[in-house]
């Protein structure tokens, strides 16, 4: 049985995070799986635990994290002063994908942007993840934008 | 000449920014330009007005208000801790436009992204702007990732 929950992350989850973000088929050329000592890492978890509207959250099944999200509350003027709530960084572990887990916390996380009066929710996947987009279609987002980036 | 310069939004600047966002196709059904008293569009200026990592921006030619965009400052843990510079609700006064006044202003915020060690810039845009992807294309973004949308 799962007994899945949700909760912020705290830096002793950061090594589960961080694993979880190297672990894919993207991801892994740009992460350092398993240096969490790096002072880069902790450094961003700082900036995203100060910041009221940035909430890192992690999946447990019991006492294991076996997922991993990022939510960003987002305030602007379009849309009659809409705020956004905006998902990053979606992984699960790879010994518990396939189980539903990804749609479960999807629809936590919508729950979440609801609850702090969200209009709207947006994320933006690579056209490298075909799989990502038909869980998204499935889920009631409209692939309606194109997501550029720029690396500096 | 164009003295165009950039800085960052004050209440005053509401009427002429609402005016642009709604001064838009597609920005046009979900805007009520000259309600500048709407409380919502206020609401909402405070709170990005109240947070460090927001920068509501105008350009200014001479004393006249000619662009508007917003760009958000997103720590997270992904490509070893990196900041995201993202941009949103980029827009241009009806009659400045095709000056190449829009290109200036992505410009200075890829500037401004740099300037707070961003490793990454992004945005989105509707599929149904095809001048703005060339706009992007021709500044250096690459079309990599599709924007999903949910409204609640």
């Amino acid at each position: 049985m799962t007994d899945l929950h949700f909760r912020r992350a705290v830096a002793a989850d950061l090594p589960a995070i961080i694993s979880m973000l190297a672990d894919d088929p993207i991801g892994q050329g740009r992460e350092t799986a398993g240096d969490t000592t790096d002072a880069a890492y902790a450094a961003a978890f700082s900036a995203i635990d100060a910041d009221p509207n940035q909430l890192l959250a992690v999946a447990e099944d019991g006492a294991h994290v076996i997922g991993t999200l990022q939510l960003s509350f987002i305030p602007g003027l379009s849309r009659k002063g809409a705020w956004r709530g905006q998902i990053e960084a979606v992984r699960v572990v790879r010994d518990r994908r396939s189980e539903g887990l990804g749609r479960r916390m999807i629809e936590w996380a919508i729950a979440e942007c609801r609850s702090r009066n969200c209009a709207l929710v947006q994320l933006t996947t690579d056209k490298a993840r075909p799989n990502a987009h038909r869980f998204y279609d499935q889920l009631g987002f409209v692939a309606s934008h194109v997501g550029y980036k720029l690396h500096l």
